[in-house]
């Protein structure tokens, strides 16, 4: 029934915008297809461990969602997304000490959405983002696609060095400043207090939106909690939040929270994207959160992340050779590591692929492509067993190439 | 334990990008939030009849999806959609005479998604797109943002004014052309078969991409079919299709049908927005297609909607004024009103809705700002009861003001 023009059909001619060409697809999604290969233990992801997703509870919830909410769970919804668990968020938030309320939470599929939605609002072709060095890659790649720039900040293990702040901030001009303040992705260091402060501070001095993308925050294992930046920073932040690392990343529950001025704004760019979020998951994560299985999911999943962190940094200390040195994460899903400063850890990953151990080198977290020198470990998914085979093969690998 | 600094906060002078500024919130979701006002006899969006939604199937299937899928229905998945149902939708589209393959088809969160996606592949500021006028509201919002321009078409009952594709080619030079063939969006029309051998050839010929956006095309309760433009432009035509009017849009589960190199472009940008559509849903809707319920489902639909519509014309017919006239669609949700051209649609809204009825009014759908003497009517939403009461409040309206 083709129209008989079929040979001068040339889809593979068609003119796609410069800087879509341009994009990268993102290496860590690249390498998890690589690293899901049979027999592979894999460092590589910041997947949470599957044996712990709450199954039989979201089952049961499931069924009360469509006997409970009956058509409006398959119903089109709202863009700012379902009120029930918005107004949850909000009085969750409250209660940790910050107030907020229904207009501040926008609902969002993932965290990546709200990234993608903050640099629709705000960037435009050649804008500077202020950002910690390394940063998550996955916020580069939203970023990227706006044709943002970065003004990048260096980080000791109490986050971004605030001297370096205000000085770029000066020569930049940066729309956003951009941090993960907790268990950053991908070094695992979280912000000091001290810093938190001063950070707000020159955020508000300069009025500059302060984005606190925080999917980790409630993973704390070690050490002392730190206040959100949205405790210091009120309105002057926008925080990123998600259900994917604490239920289950499979729903796209996410949310900002926002001043409603802004959040206008959000509903408004949101509506063009995908006019709004699924509602089955968002009554399903409601019912989750409203009946109280939250937080002793969350005392489970810490208990398994914080056994599977320390065998990781115990095997690490035992097996691998002089010259190689990591962070000591309080929380999340990950740690990095600096190898000698002549190793390149994208050339040792097919190597290590042969090994049947995967992970993400470093370089792709850094907006100005340095850091050959690093690697990402994750240390949630593998299981204990996996974590000391992987550990010692990827410290065998090191030896021989060191 | 904010820093003291309150005062000085200022989100409400943020830079917001000029052209997010100048966009404008969705006309329908704002009637819609009127409308869904108590006692509110609401022609007014696109919403399928809730109480056709197969509430104990969904909840039964939701079940097996946790008990079959495991933790794959919660973790993160892949940009392209779940591998089941990618492989599914190309099946269902093979036997109904297009070739397709599992590569061809890309998962996106409703078809809006995928107007987005298309946009932001395609589209650079100042580009021009091709579209029936008027058009879809929806994706002009969509488009809006990336700064494109129309080059409009008008229609008859058989679609495009084919004479007039050529001649707006040559004048604009289209990035893409966009049509909703079947019972469009927001006309009720359908392109007759003619129109659409004639169009692939000049789409061909100009080698530029055919966007058949074709959400409504299973809802056929009259007339004959007509093969999807995709039947005759192979893979000159990218094709959107959706769950959303077949089975429930709270899932959010549409997808696209391109070729495997555009495909690319779209999973990379895809990936920037949201990573990937819910994992979860997609099982589910999976389960529902492949154990056979779509097709029965459909046929519960159609029977509704056909006794729905010829209601609608028939009280139309009965009550309304000399001087309005009105499309007859053969199938989809929508028909599509023209009152004498001294009427105002959008200036009788208000007082539609004091008499407790309401409808979306033509303007928005006119990339030119045209057509304040038209209406869209949707049949699917409303009860008989319902229908009777509201065109008989429309009917005493327009007396009353004609």
């Amino acid at each position: 029934m083709l129209v008989g023009l079929k040979e001068k059909i040339q889809p593979d001619k068609w003119k796609i915008a410069d800087h879509v060409v341009k994009l990268e697809t993102s290496i860590i999604r690249e390498i998890l297809k690589i690293s899901s290969q049979p027999g592979v233990i894999s460092f590589a992801g910041g997947l949470p461990a599957p044996e712990l997703f709450p199954l039989e509870i979201l089952k049961d919830l499931s069924a009360q969602v469509i006997d409970k909410y009956n058509f409006m769970c398959c119903q089109y919804s709202l863009s700012m997304g379902v009120k029930e668990l918005r107004e949850w968020i909000a009085d969750y938030t409250t209660k940790q000490g910050m107030p907020t309320e229904i207009d501040n939470i926008l609902i969002t599929c993932g965290s990546q959405q709200g990234i993608e939605l903050l640099a629709r609002v705000f960037i435009e072709p050649g804008d500077y983002i202020l950002t910690e060095n390394p940063t998550y890659v996955g916020a580069l790649q939203a970023f990227n696609y706006y044709r943002a720039r970065y003004a990048t900040v260096e980080m000791d293990s109490d986050g971004m060095l605030i001297d370096q702040v205000e000085e770029k901030i000066n020569k930049y001009k940066p729309k956003l400043i951009y941090t993960i303040s907790n268990f950053q992705n991908p070094t695992g260091i979280t912000m000091s207090e001290d810093r938190r402060v001063e950070l707000v501070k020159i955020a508000t001095k300069y009025n500059i939106p302060l984005i606190d993308d925080n999917p980790y925050g409630e993973l704390r294992f070690a050490g002392k909690p730190v206040p959100e930046l949205k405790s210091y920073g009120g309105d002057q932040v926008v925080t990123l939040k998600t259900f994917s690392k604490i239920v289950a990343p499979g729903f796209r529950i996410a949310w900002m929270n926002a001043t409603k001025s802004i959040n206008r704004q959000f509903e408004k760019v949101k509506q063009c994207t995908d006019l709004h979020t699924n509602a089955f998951s968002q009554y399903l994560l409601y019912e989750f959160v409203s009946q109280g299985f939250l937080e002793p999911h969350i005392e489970k999943i810490k208990a398994d992340y914080r056994k599977k962190r320390e065998l990781m940094l115990k095997v690490l200390e035992d097996t691998f050779p002089e010259g190689v040195s990591w962070t000591k994460p309080e929380g999340g899903l990950f740690l990095w590591l600096e190898l000698p400063s002549h190793i390149s850890a994208k050339e040792l990953l097919p190597k290590a692929i042969e090994l049947k151990v995967a992970y993400v080198y470093g370089q792709p977290f850094f907006p100005g492509g340095e850091g050959e020198n690093t690697m990402r470990l994750n240390f949630s998914n593998a299981t204990l067993e996996g974590i000391e085979q992987g550990i010692k093969r990827l410290a065998r690998l090191l030896k021989e190439n060191m």
